[in-house]
């Protein structure tokens, strides 16, 4: 299997690298960062931080497709290299995945029209206007396409999608590989569980 | 504050990128990826997956250091150049901290003697022959000496550690930006979780 990982400038890194990892260390795949040319790609922090080391014309078909999100999503939005690629991609994938608001790069490509998706808690309901049905999920799958929450959930998605690819024993063995048996330091990762003035403050922190 | 995360070749992606977008997110924090020289540096899956935009010796000095793991680490604990600028890092840091197998190129260095200190679940034990003291949790602060245990735990370290630094209310709208409110498919991140059989498995996908 072939994971591709599309970088756009203003990428959260996050978002990228937890699919990343979890995906790298699966049996039988092969994952690689992907853009218009290969060399590094400026992230959400102004730094050229991941590398694509392959073409959107050298990968037109890979197995699985996983679109991080980030403060960059609405520029990324305009950039049409990035959505024919992700629509002639999508033709031959197995699944098409998103983390946080890569979800809206998936909509715009026309991939999650009527289909039930998620996105960041701070914008999950504006998939409507681009024709998906909006699920407060932190991890949704309809059909083969599968969309995370905010940042960090792509390393539940990932996960979730070895075990439904590969099997759970293999999806465990990679959880127990990267010591996944989070412990948060506060119960603060969700909008519901926080007093409200908290909000804007975190969707301030990245770029809204 | 300015925090510094080397990478050396055959470095875990996640290790690092975790608590680079944690720390990155926070106010009044800036993060570099650093090594010897400038440019890509290949991770464990012999990709060069992430850059050093800084040299060891154009960040002599940094606040806080955060030293990834993974099967390169063996390697690096024969990197005099990446150990020489801990040690001399670690005269200025307000903190200096680790991620998975990043503790035994710490303790190499010369900075966990008689500490306690975790790793990966893999190889804490193993710390004691490099004259610290090995404790199986998730996060370990000793002083100003912060380690944490496998790949995944750098996120949790991180937040722990904002908290410590900037307050609670900042860790939490971090920790609330991120989505960090982990639903893991399964709960098996943990030796102590699985069968044994899985244990084996689990470390041959890390490259031990």
């Amino acid at each position: 299997m072939h994971v591709a990982i599309p970088l756009y400038p203003g990428f959260t890194a996050l978002d990228a690298v937890g699919p990343y990892t979890v995906l790298a260390l699966t049996p039988g795949c092969e994952v690689s960062f992907v853009a218009g040319g290969t060399g590094p790609v400026t992230d959400d922090q102004g730094k050229p931080t991941l590398v694509a080391t392959t073409s959107y014309a050298d990968l037109p078909a890979p197995d699985i497709v996983v679109v991080p999100g980030g403060p960059g999503t609405t520029a990324a939005l305009g950039d049409r290299a990035l959505l024919d690629w992700l629509m002639a991609a999508d033709a031959h994938t197995k699944w098409t995945t998103s983390v946080c608001s890569g979800s809206f790069l998936l909509a715009a490509a026309g991939l999650l029209t009527g289909r039930k998706a998620t996105s960041h808690w701070g914008w999950v309901e504006q998939l409507a206007g681009f024709g998906a049905e909006p699920v407060s999920e932190r991890v949704v799958f309809d059909g083969k396409y599968v969309t995370a929450a905010g940042v960090s959930s792509g390393i539940d998605m990932a996960i979730a999608l070895v075990a439904r690819e590969t099997g759970e024993r293999t999806a465990q063995t990679v959880q127990l590989a990267i010591e996944y048996d989070p412990e948060p330091p506060f119960d603060a990762g969700s909008p519901h569980k926080v007093p409200a003035d908290l909000h804007a403050a975190a969707l301030a922190l990245i770029g809204t």
